[in-house]
């Protein structure tokens, strides 16, 4: 029989099988978008991945996440899918995507209200209305809560107000302000009556007819890394006024006579709410950073089955005729990668059915809706990341061929770099996440942002905290944890082990934290000093809880498979990502007593040895991502 | 008195102080080629480049190399100084000048004789004749001896015929090739009267007035990456006649009548001689990784000292106000990075020392070359991808901003990026490294170049000298080597504890590797086999014993200042390399019973401390890197 690239394509697939084809199909049709990226002019290529939004917008995929009345699929899971899978192609024409559909469109659907639905949705869904999503502000980075924008109620002419405050604090990065956005959704402090409600969201018309509107001044981000195909720009207001009703009012609203209404009471969770809407971004971003390793990796594995490293041009040379992935330190470049790419696709395919579930409304549990958050924040990290390494790592297992912009790593690498750091800085991320962690301890720690936790070690309330709930409880898990030490030495390929593991790492790291946390501040340390040093400790900590996570999400879906050739191939992928997991953070395990040094060098021996078991279904893996060969380019390396 | 950031730009500017200041006024002149990289097109800016060549040359510091009679300054260290300094602007005007200087005036001065030297040097000198250094050939990598492109001498006519005898082995990636270049010193394998040889360079006339020269097929590499001032090209040659005297014959030649000469009798020998020449483009693009990273951390420290990650816009909220770098997050991202290219600058220091000592002459013995070989592989390998990692690490801790072009991370990113494959891939260069030092054991390990290595492990030769000399002799240097093992603990902060602790890894692992190589044969494996088992064996032992180098040279540095503040910031810099990267290979020493586990804790607290100590003077440490203002850009994110 053999290993069937088909069977595992479906299993990768999962859900979305065929909403995947579909967009597959139209990578195809507009596969020349590569080469324009190349030979265009900045302002040409612009144009030119406008065209193929408006286009991929007819054939109705890019609006999969939008009620079915507006022209969309009302599949908030088939969206992201389909984003997936656009994520093969040009990345610029992605990334458009994402603002328009993602950004502009979701902050639309999710904080607008009907009145805003039918004014907007049908003509943002068909592509004939671009907006912007304007919520960064230069200088500001990750810290929404403090934009200077103001958006200030006057009653008398029932309109808001919008200001640039200061002339540094404009927004900033904001795809489509350059050139096509006619909207933007500008994140605002609300003023009503003098008094500050906080950020609050305004549909803001932004260019008429192609000019800046009255009130609006417009700069270019000019020329950026990658994704020149996307007109990011600059956004200034100057007393820009729009009706009551162009604010977003799905959690709080301003009544004519200038009222400030809130279904929610607390300012912070309104808040909070409202930056839900960011969730579907990052789970995209995340998914895009999977599928562009995919793609490094087909083409980096491919050319390793045809090259020779000692090409000698004489016929019948044994030794001479090795192929590159026949080599030790070349499986070991690739492979592991190549396992951790498939265990993400697994982990995010169980985020993006949260995701379905939460936003469909299946699940309405905050419990829920804050797990997603942290899943979706350190999955977007994790996977970022690894496209990075991935894509580098490609490269240069192709030599200087790789260089060449026609063999895709150019792109690849140029338009990826900005993953780890928009929708949400990596580092910031997992502080969110190691937070949730901390928060699953103690209630209190609940509805804080990054800020307001320095802000709490520094109000010394967490000595209290900490005492009382976090560090008992996390000493007790800790205690009931420890398995398998002295049970003799479990198999080296035991799933459950390697969970043990790596369980057993995030708890110990957790409990960890939390009591130097509380120590630091004992004895009288500055909080400031002392957040400052379990910082990276901190994010260490949500690292090793997502490494968990995407194993978690590996073994249930091995599980979940018949016994089959392919299976088997999975298993060893499986293994493959924890094995060499645990090795790259084996000097941990050691230092923790959890691994001896003797175990330590066996499980780098059973990584090369998976490594070796893998070399030679590798094409067939690769095969499995089924990307279209028009998109892979690269003839020469390929020599297909 | 505090530190003197212009003391230590002397400590670091080394013997060449004047030429690197005189390089450095030439860069402010011409530093708006910068922005012309972004706003030109391809065709635009390799003429804007050129030109840029052209007036540098005026300037006689890129031919500094040459003899004084055709215009040169006779001084290879000062050439290389230049070079390194150059890589503080754009990196094609430096890549070109690479080509120029370096490869093709490099390679005619090396290989040819007065007849040459008379005919083209004081013309490449002075930037009026361009020329390519033609040898790599498509699919071959890093393969030379198995060029395909072949130099036929005919004696009827005293002239040789050099011909691409496969239409896919053409020479590939030739900078100067697609546009500039007149002039290529191909390599190519000689046959004389039906007679192979082996690879021997040849003056070929590739462009006359513009057009391709007679029998010469030229294409254009297209858009690269990066480095897209550079014509990079393909050659192909069908039956191009040169008369006999375009050889270049310095070690070898032939004569009217068709009989081939050489002083070098071993063929091998004569190869390797000739492939010396690249040692000075090695330890050029080294220098240049270095330079590159010094640019990347500038910028990103600068821009720590002055963000704030939490801004608030309140004044007087103490925690609110540290800045990006008072996190230990932000320092452990940003400080062992910085204290690695202090170190990797000293490293390079003795490296050019070494290498102008070779080249004028000052030095003869066969030893000191290959030392000098070993060194310029071992130091561009590691280099270089420092320079990656330490550009993508400052990219993602400057944020979004840090990926607008005009921020220069951007083009550092892209134009660096094929510095780890180019003139010599990184991970071959390694195997070079480890193959000398096994040489070191065994003299009848000398002269092979790695296919012959593989070969060697082929025919099972291996397993006697392994015998006879190697695994003995390393056992017994480890054995004299273990050093403080019982002598209670050092200091964390000792030089000479740190020194011992690489060396002894370093020779633990050659030990290991000579062992397992040896074991894999005696038990009958297929040599291809073990080979590929041992190969990430032999680039890890490389790799330790490179940085196992460039701690000594640190450590030779810092002692041959006289006390002082900067000398004690070196000393920081110093052990923070060091325990930095003890720590990163801590798993390693555990391993193998050099740091206890508790130990090795130590060692990263220790590591924590030196960056909150290095913290206060890190402006003063990049200032010290003299970088001109005009080549930072970054006013943005610079704030100044």
């Amino acid at each position: 029989m053999g290993l069937d690239a088909a069977v595992l394509t479906d299993v990768l697939d999962g859900g979305y099988a065929d909403i995947r084809a579909k967009i597959r199909e139209q990578l195809r049709d507009s596969a020349s978008v590569l080469d324009d990226a190349e030979t265009m002019t900045r302002a040409e290529f612009r144009e030119r991945v406008r065209e193929v939004l408006v286009e991929t917008a007819a054939t109705g995929m890019p609006g999969l996440g939008f009620p079915v009345e507006y022209g969309g699929g009302n599949s908030v899971g088939g969206s992201i899918a389909a984003f997936e899978t656009l994520a093969y192609g040009d990345l610029s024409v992605l990334v458009k995507f994402g603002v328009q559909f993602g950004l502009f469109g979701g902050a639309i659907l999710q904080l607008g209200t009907k009145r805003h639905h039918d004014a907007y949705i049908a003509d943002i869904v068909a592509g004939r209305l671009l907006g912007c999503f304007a919520m960064t502000e230069h200088g500001h980075g990750s810290n929404v809560a403090a934009l200077s924008t103001v958006a200030t109620y006057d009653a008398e002419a029932g309109e808001f107000i919008i200001t640039t405050t200061r002339d540094d604090a404009y927004k900033d990065y904001i795809g489509n302000a350059a050139q096509h956005g006619e909207l933007a959704v500008v994140f605002a402090q609300l003023v009503v009556g003098g008094e500050s409600h906080g950020v609050h969201a305004f549909v803001v018309p932004i260019r008429v007819d192609g000019q800046p509107a009255a009130g609006v001044r417009i700069e270019d981000d000019g020329p950026k890394m990658g994704l020149n195909g996307v007109d990011n720009g600059r956004l200034w207001f100057d007393g820009v006024r729009v009706p009551r009703e162009a604010m977003l009012n799905r959690f709080a609203d301003v009544t004519p006579d200038g009222t400030y209404e809130s279904a929610i009471e607390n300012a912070n969770r309104r808040f909070f709410t409202m930056l839900g809407t960011l969730i579907q971004g990052r789970v995209s971003v995340g998914g895009a950073g999977v599928s562009a390793s995919k793609v490094a990796l087909a083409i980096a594995i491919r050319y390793a089955l045809r090259r020779r490293q000692f090409e000698t041009g004489q016929e019948g040379d044994g030794e001479s005729e090795q192929l590159l992935l026949d080599y030790g330190q070349h499986q070991r470049r690739l492979l592991p990668l190549l396992a951790r790419t498939y265990a993400l696709t697994f982990a995010q395919e169980v985020l993006v059915d949260q995701l379905d579930a939460v936003f469909s409304g299946q699940t309405t549990d905050d419990h829920a809706r804050r797990e997603l958050e942290s899943r979706a924040a350190g999955t977007k990290a994790l996977a970022t990341w690894h496209a990075t390494r991935t894509i580098q790592e490609c490269r240069e297992a192709c030599g200087g061929a790789g260089y060449l912009a026609v063999n895709r790593f150019a792109a690849l690498k140029a338009d990826t770099d900005v993953f780890t750091t928009f929708e949400g800085d990596n580092t910031v991320l997992l502080q969110l996440v190691a937070k949730g962690l901390l928060t699953a301890y103690s209630t209190e720690f609940e509805d804080m942002d990054q800020l307001q936790m320095v802000r709490f070690v520094a109000n010394m309330a967490l000595e209290t905290v900490v005492e009382q709930t976090g560090v008992r409880k996390v000493v007790e898990r800790v205690r009931h944890l420890i398995p398998n030490q002295n049970d003799g030495e479990p198999d080296l390929r035991d799933p459950g082990y390697h969970l043990d593991l790596l369980r057993w790492r995030e708890e110990h790291m957790l409990a960890s934290v939390a009591r130097r946390l509380k120590s630091g501040i004992d004895a009288g340390e500055a909080p400031g000093a002392v957040f400052s040093r379990v910082q990276d400790h901190l994010v260490a900590t949500a690292h090793a809880h997502v490494e968990a996570l995407v194993l978690s999400a590996f073994i249930a879906k091995v599980d979940s498979l018949p016994a089959s050739e392919e299976r088997q191939a999975l298993v060893l992928l499986r293994d493959l990502y924890a094995l060499s997991t645990i090795e790259a953070d084996r000097a941990w395990f050691m230092e923790h007593g959890r691994l001896s040094s003797v175990r330590s060098k066996l499980v780098t021996a059973e990584v090369n040895r998976l490594c070796r078991e893998i070399r030679p279904i590798a094409r067939t893996l690769v095969d499995a991502f089924a990307i279209p060969e028009e998109l892979l380019r690269a003839r020469d390396l390929l020599g297909e």
